[in-house]
């Protein structure tokens, strides 16, 4: 049993005798244990006495429940000293916690910051790397139980012969561990590979073709999980384009999948270049209309925000106002928009703030509640997190990088968990459970993320940076092709003021957000200052709540994250001979890194605001290093993780 | 001191004490032991009497000596028993022995089958990855003095201010190992860098600029190594593109390192779209004139043959033609046209089938001899391997791709070695000096490349592979742009016979080689049959030495090929349990896939060559599994290691 092997590699010696059980073992059932809760994947750890001996029971409905239960042993045992009075007990609230590999077939990827893809599309179905057993097991270790082994921008020849193979020996390695396969297609597919002259989902030619193709993929992975559809959306094909709904493309293919309990994850990610309605209302636009159309089998996997991950966005209006919708919610694990695998940006924050937010929609309702679709008797739920992980050695291009992974994991299970609490099991797990280290691992982590939306654009700002590969600062840039595109665009600073004015004097995207939520962000003063900008333009020499002006606050802001940075670096230093010695020598030179970046973005972007509010440095501030042509002029043609 | 740490890792316990020394230090001078041909590279390793004890000296004219000594011994050791009476003694015939990574600004590697490029451009120059030691140790231990980083399709932004900081970051990781930088060099940077109006070699401008990029190289690497350049070659701009010579080029910009020490490895691979010439002659027809017109920090870079590193090709003709140039051999370390990382294919045998080809140009005379260039008296002397590293963690795709990279090392300091003395080195050194593992192993090995000529096209039949990404046969392609690239213009077959007449009735590039070896491969009865088809158009009937037809023979040889690797999958079958079982089960998985490849190669080549030839098989002989149609149908978009 895989759960026994991980018990025996993970735990410490002078522990009671371990039963790994499920709640049908006779001795087991005997103790009339609450497992009715548990569901086919929850846990019960417990010191219990059999045959009168004290015995560490670890027991689920199934065999899912126990792996779960032992690796959930594991991880209390690296934070607490075993009690005999032992008693853990969890099943997670949402169902399909599911990683999104943006990898592409050439083994390239899109937005990968951690070496190629760890697929070696190559050498499979033949050679089962090792490693993608160590995946599915730190998978398993953090409740994962999904994965979607392709980039959304899919290309039909995932779905040809060869690579349905391909793709079910990575099934069969990964099913021991509770962990299903699911694979992004191109909608389009029946044109590219069936030879058919139409995608529209109305058609019953098109719909035969997917059917026939799921059954195809059942028969080499009869616990396929299903199909993630990025349609109508930057380029990709999708119903649309035949007069049919995001609805009808759906169902039809949720039609296909059916009979073999599949599902359909459909991503409300759309804007169209032809609409000139504010990029951030679209999604809501297009899918809310939709709510009730969709076949029982769809999810709409909707990203946290209404932008693109940014470092900092409010929660996307769609959370609370599809309620007869199984809505997803869509994380970013790799950091697109973080400047990469180089800086340290712990994103359990940014998970929590946008699950515990509160919708407006019903009372006390949070996103949480949305995705958890308890509220409404969904029967489906998920989270999906698009995944940081590549084939360098550390699995993810930094050991911190790795917290995202297991945050995004662990709140999958249970979004009622603190960030904070993540970390320190976390570190604990990581470098150990010294006190010093994981105190300082975790204050380091906790603000991490706050650092980066300080150095690069904080009070709402986003969508800043450079063009392309995301990397640094741009926000001068304003001669991309579509309007959306440009952060001026997201900005509109001019000499009078700065921000997106979205209340109804603006785009009204406020008018997406119901009830408290709406009123409050519609006016300045009710808006948290976190997200002033996102919703208002106003004065440089606005009035802040600690009394300084607009401008002086963002100054502060930039130079906040610049320092947060430099003391990370002092906190780091001080684990040294600590940790392990080559994970601290990479780390104190990517902090390094973090800091002069963090710098440049500070620098380049006060010159830039300066060169459009004309407005002097408050006193004492340091001014940019270089002038505003210097930064203009600053390009990354290699930068990793490019779209081709 | 390195070389002390190195013994320390490796050497079995009981040896007499060791003394690292240079022929300077007082005691080891007393002994007068003979340094005197050892050069600054050259080793020692003697049991001597020291204070009246005995002591194992490794000593050196300097510490470069000691370091090669110390990694001589240890290899010795690996395979033989310490015996009182060591006496080890060697210095390297070849003076550069040098990689060539065509390893891309983006992390690909054009022709890389090991995962990404080893150089994360990204992080550096910040952070230098344990990984850069690594590879400078393996490197260090095998002889090989210097690498160029990057590929010989080479963009100008390598030789920007980031890029030299990066390049020189691994230069100091890599100097104390003795392994001195280079760079690949894009010929047109001063237009793309520069603003220059021109690249033209005459230019005093374009001097200028190289001179002063140069100095700037200098600045920031004192031992940077030179620069290597593909001019006029498959697109790339050279000083063709302004009617200037390849000497005039090359002479540039070798005045622009030689006040540096520095040298240039200009690359003689060119054939022209333009020119209907058999493209196996033109880079003898271009270089050949200019010999005695380049610089004296010049050498020209051939390639082991006149079309492409394929399976086996005769020498390449300017081997020998070239007296007052130094010629350095490009060999490729990856198996570009061996079906990449997957088949075992040991290039021992290709690599001294070349190098001990005699020349015909003087008596006796082998290429190893021109490559040496002590007959000449060149005071430079060098080989190229193209390498065969990346990112994984078997660094060459596969345990016994290692094997070449050591290989090339070896024969690039010894050209004398034999091939199957270097195996069984790496044998022993690789997975232990188990007699059984070794033989088996090393019996594998010494016949694999000999299976892939047989199994792809024997006979002196090459160039039958699949565009673009060169995996898998394609003997049909008769479509594309430029007749040299199609597999038909090599192998010319129809229904009357197959071949490519290069004698006096055809192209007459045997006319390129020197007397005796011009004559006898003037005639097909004085051809070897192994490049019989390369030199001459012949009869399907044609009656072979074993008295079948040319036809039976060929057929004879894809038969062989494949039993050959079924029987190498006997072999390493017998090893299970000897090996690491990881290693084990990768490389027979490996195997698996090579034997089901080469099944492939033969079935579609014969169903190819009967769809010409219109003869049936010899009887007894198994038919192909599929129609021709069917192997024409196969495509590979997604094949790793394309260019782009």
């Amino acid at each position: 049993m895989l759960a026994q092997t991980e018990l025996e590699r993970a735990l410490p010696a002078g522990l009671p005798p371990i039963l790994l059980a499920t709640a049908a073992t006779p001795s087991v059932a005997a103790l009339r244990l609450p497992f009715e809760g548990l569901g086919p994947e929850g846990y019960l750890v417990r010191t219990v006495t059999l045959n009168g001996r004290p015995t560490l029971l670890i027991a689920g409905n199934g065999d899912k429940g126990a792996l779960y239960g032992a690796f959930a042993l594991i991880r209390h045992l690296a934070t607490t000293p075993f009690a005999d009075t032992l008693s853990l007990s969890s099943a997670p609230r949402v169902k399909l916690r599911v990683l999104n590999h943006w990898d592409n077939l050439d083994g390239s990827i899109e937005r990968g910051y951690a070496g190629q893809s760890l697929w070696d599309w190559w050498t499979l179905p033949d050679f089962r790397d090792p490693r993608y057993t160590d995946y599915a097991r730190a998978n398993a270790s953090i409740g994962i139980n999904g994965t979607v082994l392709n980039n959304v921008n899919a290309k039909a020849d995932s779905l040809t012969a060869p690579y349905i193979a391909k793709a079910a020996a990575l099934a069969d390695v990964f099913r021991p561990w509770g962990i299903k396969v699911y694979l992004s297609v191109r909608f389009s597919a029946p044109i590219e590979l069936g030879g058919l002259k139409t995608a529209d989902p109305r058609d019953p030619a098109v719909a035969a073709w997917w059917k026939a193709k799921a059954d195809e993929i059942y028969r080499a992975i009869p616990d396929f999980g299903g199909f993630l559809v990025k349609a109508n959306s930057e380029g990709q094909p999708g119903p649309r384009d035949y007069g049919a709904s995001h609805a009808d493309g759906a169902n039809m293919l949720a039609a296909a999948v059916k009979p073999h309990d599949g599902i359909v994850m459909w991503r409300a990610f759309v804007y169209a270049e032809t609409d000139p309605e504010d990029r951030a209302k679209q999604a809501y636009t297009e899918f809310k209309p939709l709510d009730g159309k969709f076949a029982d089998n769809v999810l709409v996997q909707v990203k946290n925000g209404a932008i693109d991950f940014q470092p900092r966005e409010p929660f996307h209006p769609l959370f609370g106002a599809m309620p007869r919708t199984p809505l997803m919610i869509e994380f970013q694990i790799t950091k697109e928009y973080l400047d990469f695998a180089t800086h340290l940006a712990y994103l359990g924050p940014l998970f929590t703030e946008v699950l515990d937010a509160k919708t407006g929609q019903k009372r006390g309702e949070t996103v949480a509640d949305v995705v958890d679709g308890q509220a409404e008797g969904h029967k489906l739920s998920g989270m999906a997190g698009v995944a940081n992980i590549g084939r360098d050695r550390d699995w993810s291009g930094s050991t911190f990088n790795q917290a995202n992974w297991y945050a995004f994991g662990r709140l999958a299970w249970d979004p009622d968990l603190s960030a904070e609490a993540i970390a320190r099991a976390w570190a604990a797990e990581t470098f150990g459970n010294d006190r010093q280290v994981v105190d300082t691992v975790t204050a380091m982590m906790m603000g991490s993320r706050e650092a980066v939306v300080d150095y690069t654009g904080a009070l709402g700002l986003a969508h800043l940076m450079a063009t392309g590969h995301h990397y640094g600062p741009g926000p001068w840039v304003a001669d991309l092709a579509r309007p959306e595109w440009n952060p001026v665009y997201y900005h509109r600073a001019d000499a009078a003021g700065i921000g997106f004015d979205r209340t109804t004097s603006g785009s009204n995207a406020v008018g997406q957000y119901a009830g408290p939520v709406a009123r409050a962000f519609a006016k300045p003063e009710t808006t948290p200052e976190s997200m002033l900008l996102w919703f208002h333009h106003l004065p440089w020499d606005r009035r802040m709540a600690d009394g300084r002006t607009l401008w002086e606050d963002l100054v502060g802001h930039y130079d906040r994250g610049v320092a947060y940075v430099g003391r990370m670096r002092q906190q780091w230093d001080s684990l040294k001979g600590k940790v392990d010695a080559e994970i601290w020598q990479k780390t104190a030179t990517y902090l390094a890194i973090q800091e002069r970046e963090a710098r440049w973005w500070r620098d380049a972007s006060l010159a830039y605001w300066m060169s459009v509010n004309h407005r002097p440095l408050p006193a004492g501030v340091r001014p940019p290093e270089h002038d505003l042509a210097w930064y203009k002029a600053q390009h990354f043609p290699y930068a990793p993780g490019q779209a081709h």
